[in-house]
Parts: C-alpha cells; structure tokens; sequence
C-alpha cells in the first residue's frame, strides 16, 4: 500500500486509537519526530558545550548545530527500522549527523557525540520532550483550574444532593463540587511544575564517570586538560554544566542512567493528574446520566439516530485515560530496580510509557480545560433531585433537632416512622409522581402526625427544617476557603505541605 | 513541518520508541491503517450479510464491498482527528464510507451501517486485527519452539552450574534447560490460539438487542419480517450468523459490548506470551554476562569504541517487552468491569493497550525467533563455570554418599570441614587462579585429609563424586520426556490439562 | 499489648481491611495456618511415595505423617519470623517438622524433606492451597450464576432502558441484561475450573534435576537403585509419579521451579473472576442509584441517620475487589520472566499476591452469589424510567418507521423537530412534572403536528411505535439461547470454542 | 483447630508469606490492631475537640478519651466480621466504643462520632497508621543512606567493571556505584518525609460539609452556635482545626473524601522507596553472583546441603517488594478517579494496598539498612574481574589515545585488530586460564605487534593506557559531589529541585 500523509503506511499510528490524543497539542511535541529533534538537540548541545570549554573548534559546534537544526532531513522511520539492531536509535542517528555534519564540514564530523553514550542523547531527549508537552499541560490545566474556580463562585450556595456509596446522603453545593475539582487540579499542576523544574540533562559517558570527556580533553586539549582532571573537581565538572546550560534542563547531582528519579517523578505527576482530572469525569458521567441530569457538557456527541442523547464525549475519554495512566507509571516505578550501569530491558521498557502517559495526561488536560469552560450546572434538576427522596435527605438534620426537643431516643423513633411513611407512600403511588407531588411536604406531614413532634415544632418550622438548601453546613466557607477568597481562611499548614487537598 | 513518509509529520509514530516493533510483521498488521481495514471489512460484511438473507439488495452489498475495499482512499488521519467529537472513529468512517458508495451508488449509501452501532463496527475490527496479527505471532512461536527443542536436543547432556538465589546450586543442563524455555513457548502458542480460535465477530445494534435490524426488516421488507421476529428464534439470528460468517471470526453467544471476555482472554494470552519469552530472555541476559559467557546471541549489537561487547540485544528487547505487558493486560482486565450497555471509558481504554499488548508480544515473538535459531552455546565456558566453586557444587551428592557410609552427623562435619579448605583457599590465593588450579581436585584433597573419608572412599571413587557431569540427575530423561522423545514417559495428566508446563 | 484471640498482636491480621473477605469459607483456607498445613501435606506425601517405592521405611512415612497431621502444633508466627533468614518459611518448618518426627521416631526423621529443595514444598503447597480455595469460589460462581439464570427467565421481557455512554439509548430488557452477567459468571466459572483440574505438584530438588532423590535412591537402597536410574527412564520418574498421586494435584510434565504456567494461569483466571462479577456490581451500582432505583440489593447496608439510604453494599465490596486484582495478577504475570533454576525475587513476590487475589476472588464470589439470590428488579421504576426522555428512548425505531413512508431525508427531519418540541416542553416546564406527564405523550402530540406524519401513520400507530415495551429487539429470543432454554439456538462455534461470552 | 498466638486461626496472617515485613517495626505499626487504635484515637480526638470548643463537656471527652485508651479491650475480629454489612469497620466500632463510654458514664455515650461519618473516622486512622509507620521507615532509610556514605567514601577509587547490557563496557569505582544507591535513599527519604509531613486529619461529616457538626452546634448550645455559622467563617472551621490539632496531623484545607491527594502522594512516595532499594538490590544481586562475587552479604542465608552457597537473602526480599509496589500504587492512584462524595469501591480498595506498600517498604528498608551496614566489597575480585576482557575494559580510553596521534581511522583499525588477538587467544586457550594469564598483558603485547603504534607509544605507555584502575573518569569528583563532600561542587539547581537524583 502506497504512504501518504493521508493514509499511513502498514504500521504508522496517527491518533486513530486515541481520541483523547488526536490533534492536541501534546500529541505533536510527543510524536517519534519530536524524539528524533530532542536527540538533535542533545547532540548539538553537547558540542557546543565542548567547543565554549575549548575543548572543539567552534566551527565543529557551528557545523553540528546546523546540521542538527534541519530535523526534517532525517528518516525517522528509517531510524527507527535501524534502531533494532544496536536496541536504540540514537546509534543510526549519530551515523546519520555525522554524514550530515560531513557533507558540510569534514572536518567537523569527528566532533559528533564525542565522548558520549547513547543513553546521554536519549535520555536528554527524553527529558527534552517531557520538559516542551508539560507547556501546553500547565497551560490547559490552568485554564481548567480557572473555569472550576468560575463554577464554584458562582455556585456556591447551589445546593444538590451529596451522594455516598451511590445514595443521596445529605444536601451540599455544587459550589463545593467544583472547589474540590478545582483543588484535585491545582494539586496536579503543582506537581508536574515541579516536576517540570527539576527535569535534568544526561551526561555520564559509557558507565556514567564522564572519563571519555576527560580522554578527550586530555588527549587533544592539552592546554584544557586541567579542565576536566580531579585536581581541581570544580572545573573538572564544567562540561556537565556547560552542556546542561545549553539544554535548558536542570544539572543533575549525578549521571542518572540507572539512578532513575526524573523518571519515577514525572510518572507520579503523570499518574496524579491523570487521576485528579478522572476524578471530574467521573463526577460528569454521573451527574449527566438521563435521570440525574444535573450537569452537561457543552461539547457533547450526539447521535443521528438518537436524538435525546447528549454524550458527554470529553469525560469519557478522560476516563479512558484515567484507567490506562497509572498502569504506566507502574511500569516505571517498576524501572527504578534496574541493574548495572545501563539495564538489559527497564530503560527499553521507559519510553513508550512514558509518552503514552505524557500524551493521555495532556489530551486529558485540554480536553479538561474545555470541559470545565463548557460544562453546565442546572440548577433546576439539582433541585428535583434533591426532592426525589421526599425530603429524607435531610433526616440526619431532623435527627438532631428533634433529639434537642425530644430525647435521642423518642426523636430517632418520630424520623423512623415519617420515613417509612414516606417511603411507603412513594411505593404505593406511582413513584414519579409521588416525587414530584410531595418533596419535602409528605415528610412534614407525616411528622405532624406524631403529636410530640407537632407539639414541639410546628409545621412553618418543620418545612425550615426539612429545606435541603437550608442544611448545606459550610459548604460556602470551604469554597471560599478553597479559592482563598476569604482572608484569615487559609489553614495553618506547617511550612512546606501541600495546599491543594 | 512538512510530513512525509521519511519525516512523519508532528506526533505521527513510525516505530522510534519500540525498536522491538519496527518492522516487525505484526507492526504493519496492527498499525491505525489495519484498524480502518478492519472496519471497513466489517461493514461490507454487514452489508453483505442483509443482502444474503433479502433484508438488502445484492447491489448495494456490492457497492459497499467495493468502496471498502479501497482501503488507501481513506484518510486516516482525518479520521483520527474527527473521531474526538463523537469518541470513536466509526462515526467519521460511516459519513466517509457512505459518501464513497454513493459516490458510485447512491441507492446503495442507505444500506452502509444499517441498524449497527459504532461498537459492532469496532469491536469487530479489532478482533480481525487480533486474529490477523496472531498469524504471525503463532508461526514465530513455532520457529522459537523448533529451534529450542533443537538445541535441547543438541545439549541434552551438556553440564552447567544450575543457579538458584545468584548461586551456584548442583549442576543441571543446558538441555533441560532449553527443554524448559521450549515448554513455555509451546504453552503461549497453545493459549493464543486457542484466543484466536474463539475471537468473535461483535452485533447487537445499539443496546446489544439487535432491535434495528428487525425493524428494518419489519418495515422495508415485509415478506423477509419473519425472519428476524421473535417467534421463529432460530431464524432471528440468522442476520448474525450470516454476520460472523462473512468476517470469518466466531459466532459469539450473545452480543458482548460489554461482556468483555474475549478481550480479558487475550490479554491473559499475550502477557503469558510475552512472560514466557521473557523467562528466555532473562535467561539468555544472565549466561551472557562476561563473567558467565555461557551463551550469546548469534544477533548481538557491537559497539565500535568497545569492542569486547557483544550486547545480546534481543534479549534485552524481548526483557523490556515483558515488563510492559503484564501492565497492558490489567489495564485490559480492569476493562471487564464496566457499567451500563457501553461504558464510559472502559471500553475507549481496551483500544491503545490491546494494541500495543499484540505488538509487544509479535516483536518480541519475532526476536526470540531469531534469538533461538541463532543462539549459541559454550559447553567449555560451562564447565570452566561448573568449577568455579572448587567442586563445592556437589556438595549436595558428596553428603549424600558420605552419609550412606560414616553416618549423617560424621559426613556433614567432613563436608563442611572441605568446604572450609576449598574456600579458604581461594581467599587466600588469588581467587582467579584458585578456580583454574583446582576444580574438583581441592576438595578432593581435603576430603582424603580426613581418615574416615580416605578409608571409606579411594581417591578415584572421591573424583567420580565429585564430576559435576556426574550429577546431573533426571535432567536427560527430563528432556526426553518434554521433547517427547521417549514413548510412555507422558505424565498421565487428566484429560484437558496443559501439557505444557 | 497481650495477644489475644480477640486482639491479636501487633502486626497481625484478622481481615479488618477486607471486609469482602472476612468471615469468608476462602478466608480461613488461605490463611497462614492454611499453608503450614499445604506444606506438611508435602512433606508427608513426599516421604510415603518414597517409601511406596521402597525408597524409605514404611515406619518412616507413618512417622512423618503423624507429625505432619498435628498441624496445630506448628508454632505460625516463630515459623514466620525464622522464615527471614533464609528468605522462606520451608526450611524452619523442616526443622520444626524433623524435630517432632524424631520426638517419636528418631529413626523416621533422617527421611523428613529427604532430596527435596524448599521450592517443592512451597510450590506444592500454594497449590494445594488454591485448590482447596477453589472449592469454595467454584460452587459460588455456580449459585450466582444459577440465580442470574433466574433472574434472567423472569424478567425476560421486562423492558428497561439501556444505556450507553450514561445516556439512554434504546430499550433493553432486564432478562438479557442478567443473562449477560450469567455468560460472564460462567466463563469465569469454566476458566477457574480449567485452572483447578491442572494445578501441578511441584518436585525437583535444589535444581530441577531431581538428582537428590536418584541419589539417595542410588547410595541407600541399592535394589532399588535402578529405580531412578536414566537407562529405564519410564521408571525413573515413577517417584514424580508417586508423590503427584499422593498430593491429588495433577502431575507436571517438567519441574516448573521457573517455568510458572500454573501460577500466570491462575491469575489470568482470578483477574478474568474478579472482573466478571465487577461487571455485575457495576451494573448494580448504577441500576440502584437514588435516581435510577431499577434494582435493589437484599442485603444492603443502612444508615441510622439517614434511613432513606439502602447501600447497595455487597457491590460496593466487588467493586472495591475488581479494582484490585487486575494489579495483583500483573505482578504475577510480571515473574514469568525470571531467570536461573530459582530467581532472586520473581519467585517470592507470587506469594502474597497470589493469596490476596484467590480472597479476593473469593470473597467476592460469596458475595455475589449473596446478592444474586436477593437481588430485587423493580420493573415499576424501569418502567418510569423509560418515559424519561418523553418518548425518545425509541427515536431509533421512529427514523427507520417514519423513513419507510417518507423517506430518510424526510423522516429525520419530522423526528428531529418531534424531539426538539419535546426536549423544549421538558425544558420549560419543570423537567420531573414534565416526565410524568408525558411519557411518549408529548412525542405522539408533536408528530401528529407534521401533517405529513399524521397522514401516513394514525395517532394509535404512532402510539405503538413509540412504546419502550415493543422495542426490545431480540433481547428474549436472545436470553432464551444464553441459557440454553431453545433447542437450536446455539451459535454454530467452532469446537473448543468459548460458548460463555 | 483452636486458636492461639503460635497457631493463628483459620484465616489469620501472622507474616508467614512476606517474609521481608515479618517481625519488621513496621508490621506491627500496620497490623489490624494498629488500625484500630487509629480509629479510636481520632474519636477521641474529636469529642475532645468539641469539648474544647464548648460543643461538649468535658466529662465526656474525658470518658471517650479513656475508652477509646483502653484499645485491647476491642475485639478486632469480631469488628472484622461485623465491618461486613456495612461495609467498614468504623459503624462496628462506634457501636463497641459508645457501649463502652456508656459503661463508665451513659452521659458521655451521645458524644462518641457525634456528628461524624465513618470515612472521617477511617481515613484519619489510615493517615495515624501511615504516619507512625513513616517512622521507622525514615530512620531506617536514614541508616541506609550513612551506611552507604561510608562506603562510598571508603572505595571512592576502588575500580571495578561498569557493566551496560550485561556486557562489561569502561571501569567506574565501586564509589560511584554506592554514591549512587545513596543518592536514591535519599531521594526516596525525601519524598516520604514531604508526604508524611502532610498527611492531613479527614473531617467532613457525611457528605464534606460538616453540616452536622453545625447542627449539633445550633440545636444543643445555642451560645456556641456561631461558632460554626457562616457569618464568622474563620470560627466556623474552629472545629476542624481543633480537631486536626488533637491528631497532631496536617490540617487538609477541604474535606478529602473524595479528594484523594493524601493517598496518591503517599502511594508515589513509597512506590518511588521501593524501587530505590530495588535498585541496590538489582546491583548487590548481580555483584553477588559465584562468577562475579564482587560484593556480599553479610547476612547472607546458607544452605546446609550446599555450604558454597551465601545467598544474598535481603537483596532478595528487597527485590521480590520492588517487584509489588508498583502495582499496588497503580491500585491507589487509580482510586483518585472516584465519583460522588463517597465512592462506591474506589475507596475501600485503598484499604489493604496502601497497608502492603507501607509494609513492603518499611521490610525493605529496614533489610536495606542491615544490607547496606554489612555489605562487603571484594576489590580484589573487581580487580581480577576488570582483567577478564583481557585489557578490552578499556579500549574507548585506547580508541581516543591512539586516534591523537595515529588519526581516527588508523587508530580504529590497530584497535581492532589488537581486540581480535586478545579475543582469539582466549577462545584458543582455555578462558579461564587466559583471563588470568593476560590481563592486559596480551593486549599490549598485540598493540605492540603494530609498528605504527609501537613506534607512537612505548610498552609502558602502554601499559598505562590499559590499567583500568586508570580509566575511573571523574568517578571520584562525583562522589565526592554527592557526598557533599567538597564545597563548590554542588550543581547550581533551580530553587525547588530535588537534589537526590
């Protein structure tokens, strides 16, 4: 079959098996072709740092660069068929710059990963891609903070049910709701920021003591050969310095080629935000279910056929990413246990994980980032529902109040017979209609039916009682406790402790 | 950038990560153009199907058979991104597939997907990509089965240390050995065929009911509406037996949107696969370390600055498959669990790792393929091994025969007395050299330095206990067993039960 | 703190953390005590198939059986603690076990253990421990999906909404709807069962060579020397034999110390269990739903405070098991790849999780054949439910009705503008008075307003047409096939085929 | 059977099957009796705390506070069982703890839970439980990082093969080596100190707007009661604070029920521990192998049949955890997707995952630090084994000295063939003879053979360049960096970043 761009050639991927991907910003910062401009990068950055320590002309860094710079000239798929032979394909991508960098300069090409390894260049690489898709995925978290943060001020007294173990429990707002997603997000964006911050360039050499860098300088360079020698160690890890300057990545301690930290980090991030943002999907699919109703999102699917269905496309696909994400950060918290100076198998088995996480994170993010901008509360039908259960959902609240008047005992007795009233009565008449009639009126009456409790109460007091707007607790003060819209709300968090939970 | 087939355009994969894949057959069998195949195959089915039983015209099924199988003239990747709206690429496949046939037929675009929901298309497509990408999977296991048993076989005799917790145990064979590799690749083929034997096509309609299809019969071929009424069952489902017959898969019992048991079995099917080759690899990984040497990949990768490495590179891919795909399959198991007629993300999850799960296991089918028919042996590096622990290794045997003459009690003390000089010894010589000298022949000095050992056993009979090549038990006999090689040495294992194990 | 029965000591568990499984039959078979006793039964199966084949005195086989049967003199908690050293709790209770033999019979107690490595009785006692714990979990499966076979029969016509992506969709009815959930308790059901019947023993000494043994065999008991001898190889392994009958398990082709088929089988049939009946709970989660209400369980929890909830608990339990297992079964599938004759951790991190998913499993299976029997439908609410959209659950049938007499293009317009009216009207009025209100009413009211509508089909037509009840597709003919209670409709599988999904 | 301390009931673990947490610090912080003092403690916590707040008199918090000491009185078991219809231990437990207050003061009984839900109760035990368990764990991680200083001070020079893929590649020191695994000890106690430092109390009431505690507030002290109105919002939360203050955790900014960052962090922390020791353990397991024995432990497990075998049992155990832990985090950072205020599994399947990853972490390091503080390096066989290439270690360092003065490609050429030598010599010969013969000896001698570079280099110079004690690179400079042991050479890191890794 003939390749196009159109129709891929046996084997390609372009997004067909992951909507929540295709098209997105990170998707295009995380394809094989954004892997190939990392090495390039690393590559260049590498002779470069060696010809500003003298250690290459600066023509040879000239030459690199150049070459480096024009990505589209290499054959990805070519690098990729040849990867199989060496176990990684940074191997073909040195031949292939060398030539490049020969064709142009000769005398340059013997400057190529000089003293480098190929897991320096791929795991700078890495870094590299990880360090640009987490740009869009702060980005669109933030948008999805903000739109949450939007929700919950305006909502902040807009009490719904709040529901447990799949029952209406007691009222709250939706408000909260949206204040909590809010905290799961920030909390998330915290995380791989910081993450992002600490993400280190690669330098170590064959087995991470940098000795070529060191050959070679003391080698050719005479003149620079204290630069990389023990004696003075400040200078000796200069090039390291040098190199991860040009990166823009941060220095690590040490070569981290079986160290794998960044890695297991950026895994936990992935994870918890893949995670936070399943966590408002998850609400959203409950709450836009047919006979609950009380949200929709703005961009859902239809169907031809099916009219009445609004699908609320952005959420499951979040949720399918949610699923899929903790299961590859598995595998590369499974990667830390990994033997020797570069392990037969847990850094092979990094990559493909790691980029399926950061692409399901950051589709999620944008796809998040839309939701939250577009998703709509109905106030309405939170109301309904809060009737639906004939105003039981406040029974803790009358369990209270009436114990203060009647004893715990005589008062847990009043609220157990009125709810089997209600509840029998729903039963016997249509339950629709039953809802719809009585909400929280069939309780007040079949309370007044008890004379100690129409005695103690009367019925104005009852119906103030039995208000699911009236028992949302604090609800409204955490919200604005949440979004630090209240001073003197924020808690007394010993210094350093998260505040997004 | 300008996409190409040499330079992919942004977020495009063509391999790079999974050296284990590229190329591989099962990498063209899998690819997002194999799933568009497979869709469209599964709608001309369809189409076919209805025309069959009268509930289409025989024209139409042949438009739709034509246009579909056109595969090139779709664009993938424009699917790929309208699949974001609607949450899977059938819907966007559907308007493509249909205007292609009115394209040519118009009286025919009606009958494109009548009475099918996207799920049916999908799912079908996927079990066709999974029972296409089996083909080869199975015929690498054969290939990796045949050159195993060779090679257990060959060595059926051949000594070498056997290795438990990092140390030397008692010796074993390189037979039984392979023999053991072999019965684990046999036990994947058996498991993923008999998967792919019961790979079934998917129709239901859009709740699994099968309702649109009888409704089109009812109302557009009145003299065919019997046919998929419910009084006359056994021709009611006529429609999907027609179905499954055209694609070729099995006729499922019921609709399984979500009955989710034919992805859960192939999941547990491929990471068997996958750890079963990657016992091989892990294997392979430990003798071919420079200090063991003991076999090497006739495949391994150079380095051209160290030529003393020969990397066995296959291995180490195969091992960093194996550590992925144990996570796919739970990934793939969670999926069972999944509310309502078609869930909200536990279905959209099961696409990218199942995908991913086959490639996995097809690379790495592919190379342990290669990796077995090239591997070589090194019975002298055995057997240098075998004395590295100056005969201690049979030390197991050595207290056995000692006990059978001087008493239990008598014979460990004189074990353990040996023991002592054999390891003092080689502390104090350089260990190295230790090793060369001595093999067995330290211990037998110092067992002969003990009176009642010397009285009980001659220096001869003390050499002959202490050949490792001596000790190596039932391990010819376990070969031949496993290989069936030795007629009446089955286990009798009751009827049904793996022989493979 | 004093240890106690009804506290125990620090550190011990009593099932606090795992409600699902506490107090269940496979609890008390997988607990500590559980395996002590799994690997006594090795130990005294070992040594009386030794002594069948003349391998050790028959005196010694009693002796050593006797002490083995006394398995609540085994001090659990010491055993675990001296299990630290040697990485295994075997050879602590070798020791334990030799030292009660020669309590009795010093002569017996030489024999204890005698050629065995500690794998063949770990291994043979895990196995013996599943099996017994099958028991239990197969004879659930049976009750559950017995009660689903009911549930299924009863409410085979009973229409109900189905639901994809968390909308309604089309009606289904809730008969297929349990006979999905049966197909999917039966597979589960076969597969553990296949599993089960192939359980090996585990038998090879400290390599796999069963060398120990012909060396015993050899030095003590020279007739019978010939007995574990290669030369009549069919008699060799006749202690293999004999020790497989002794345990009841099934007899390994090959000692399987690395080569661990039995437990990947056994988790892919855990993980398969566990999401077969989370399948179920899922289901059940949604369908009792305040809102929803459709089904409720027998059993569930209540609240004291708030009367109107009825948790529906024993799915909460499955669900919480069902997110567990997959995880469980990963790391089991995760040490397949484990170098050597006995690999440094692969083999130790089975035990824990193997346990926890056979709880789990089963713990879940009691529950669900719990709530199978009790589970209540309640077609009223279906029934309401239904009528949610107004009439638009059925639009699907209305298009391929209305297309038959208008035409397609015609016939999606009237539908499109008949749901618009209704969604308008539900909008406007308050949406829970609109759904009682209406049912299909208000949809009939707006087609009738097409004249072109109310031309071609009459008032009481369209009332047909639009009632949830007649649109259930196939769903009873299919029930009927899934629980075999029509002759001639099973599905034409190709022999071995699933018959389940 | 009957149950005892030394034989546990059916069912009952005592630490038989994880032999790395039995008898641990750890294992007895997170037994079921640690979880229910957890819980007791936090009713006690709050009934003080309303106390304190005027919201209780403080006879009660005095009668709670003395009940809930009492924790041996609470039958753990029997709360198990009872934990079964509901669905958690808390309901049980609140039973038990109010008979017991009523015991001693029936007035104080209407004050124990008041107002909770039992996910405050719970998940403040779980954060108690994880919090005490931290503690050992930092120390021990602590004991492993100075141990591992030691060494790494102590053989910064020691050289010893850099191993990558199995295969030796250049030298590196056994310094670097242990710099490194400290380096992950300490980045792993870092993150456990961060999250352990804010594990938050949970307090909500049944939904997470702590409307019941305002309740209570309004209805029995009415001079209180704006305390917890919302017109005071900085009094409002006074409950909570107080509250949180009386567990001595972090005070959570909203109710977590359903925000689960507490869990999610603590699971990435502890799957990032356990893969920092796996890697020592990955490294201490292969160093340890017969052929290598480059380093052992001391506290190896031995075998009486086998008295040549010191296995390196803690690397085992520490291995099989790291094989565990990832997929237990998977379990938890999936839970963070959970739907409602409480949701329907999601939140009882973190229960026993995050027990076993405390518990497999907390046996781990405290194996680590035993480990590390035994840990013997053997640098004479490092030494013996950086000759067995036969001088090969080094030929990247030879590559670079040969190319400055014979020019790139001549350079290559000499070093090949002078590799070919040395490697054909050794194949002629017996390895192992050769190994120890040579060293490098043979290569000089075949680099001599080549007049151009006998001519550019003498014998000595020679032998210089291929002294693999030569070719440490900066080893040492590294470790002393990550020692912190020279001033000036720590990397110039962004503020924020970590500095472990």
């Amino acid at each position: 079959m003939p390749s196009s761009d159109r129709h891929p050639a046996d084997g390609q991927d372009v997004g067909l098996l992951t909507p929540i991907v295709a098209g997105s910003r990170v998707e295009a910062l995380t394809g094989d072709a954004a892997f190939v401009r990392g090495m390039l990068d690393a590559e260049a950055a590498l002779t470069r740092a060696q010809a500003a320590l003298g250690l290459a002309p600066s023509a040879a860094a000239a030459a690199v660069t150049a070459a480096a710079g024009q990505t589209s000239r290499f054959d990805v798929r070519d690098l990729a068929l040849r990867a199989r032979s060496g176990g990684n394909p940074v191997i073909p991508l040195v031949a292939d710059l060398t030539a490049a960098v020969a064709g142009h300069d000769p005398e340059a090409a013997p400057y190529v990963h000089r003293g480098a390894t190929s897991q320096d260049i791929w795991d700078t690489a890495a870094m590299l891609v990880a360090a640009r898709a987490l740009e869009p995925i702060l980005a669109d978290l933030d948008r999805t903070a903000a739109a949450l943060a939007r929700l919950a001020a305006e909502h902040r007294d807009t009490p719904m049910p709040g529901r447990t173990l799949t029952q209406h429990a007691v009222p709250t707002t939706f408000g909260l709701k949206a204040a909590g997603w809010r905290s799961l997000v920030t909390a998330a964006r915290d995380r791989l920021a910081a993450v992002r911050a600490a993400l280190p360039a690669q330098l170590g050499g064959a087995a991470g003591t940098l000795a070529a860098f060191q050959e070679h300088a003391a080698q050719e360079h005479a003149p620079q050969e204290h630069a990389l020698r023990e004696r003075r160690p400040e200078s000796a890890l200069r090039l390291l310095a040098a190199y991860t300057a040009e990166t823009g990545l941060a220095e690590p301690a040490l070569p981290w080629h079986t160290l794998r930290t960044p890695i297991a980090d950026l895994a936990g991030a992935l994870a918890f935000a893949s995670g936070a943002l399943g966590k408002l999907a998850a609400d959203v699919l409950v709450l836009s279910r047919t006979e609950i109703g009380e949200v929709s999102e703005n961009i859902g699917g239809g169907s031809s056929a099916m009219p009445q269905k609004a699908n609320p496309v952005a959420s499951v696909l979040i949720a399918s990413a949610a699923r899929q994400v903790p299961a590859l950060a598995a595998v590369l918290y499974g990667s830390l246990a990994a033997e020797d100076e570069r392990p037969p198998g847990a850094w092979h088995a990094e990559w493909q994980p790691m980029r399926e996480a950061l692409r399901l994170v950051g589709g999620s993010a944008a796809a998040a980032a839309e939701l939250a901008e577009g998703l709509r509360a109905h106030p309405r039908r939170m109301g309904d529902n809060l009737d639906l259960t004939g105003g039981l959902i406040v029974s803790e609240r009358l369990s209270v109040a009436l114990a203060a008047e009647l004893g715990r005992e005589r008062a847990a007795r009043a609220v157990k017979a009125a709810a089997h009233a209600v509840q029998t009565r729903a039963v016997q008449t249509r339950a629709v209609q039953a809802r719809a009639e009585h909400g929280g009126a069939g309780l007040v009456a079949a309370l007044l039916a008890d004379p100690a409790v129409a005695a103690a109460f009367g019925e104005e007091r009852l119906r103030e009682l039995t208000d699911p707007a009236g028992y949302t607790g604090l609800a409204g003060v955490l919200v604005d406790r949440a979004l630090g819209l209240a001073p003197g709300l924020a808690p007394g968090l010993p210094p350093g402790a998260p505040t997004g939970h």
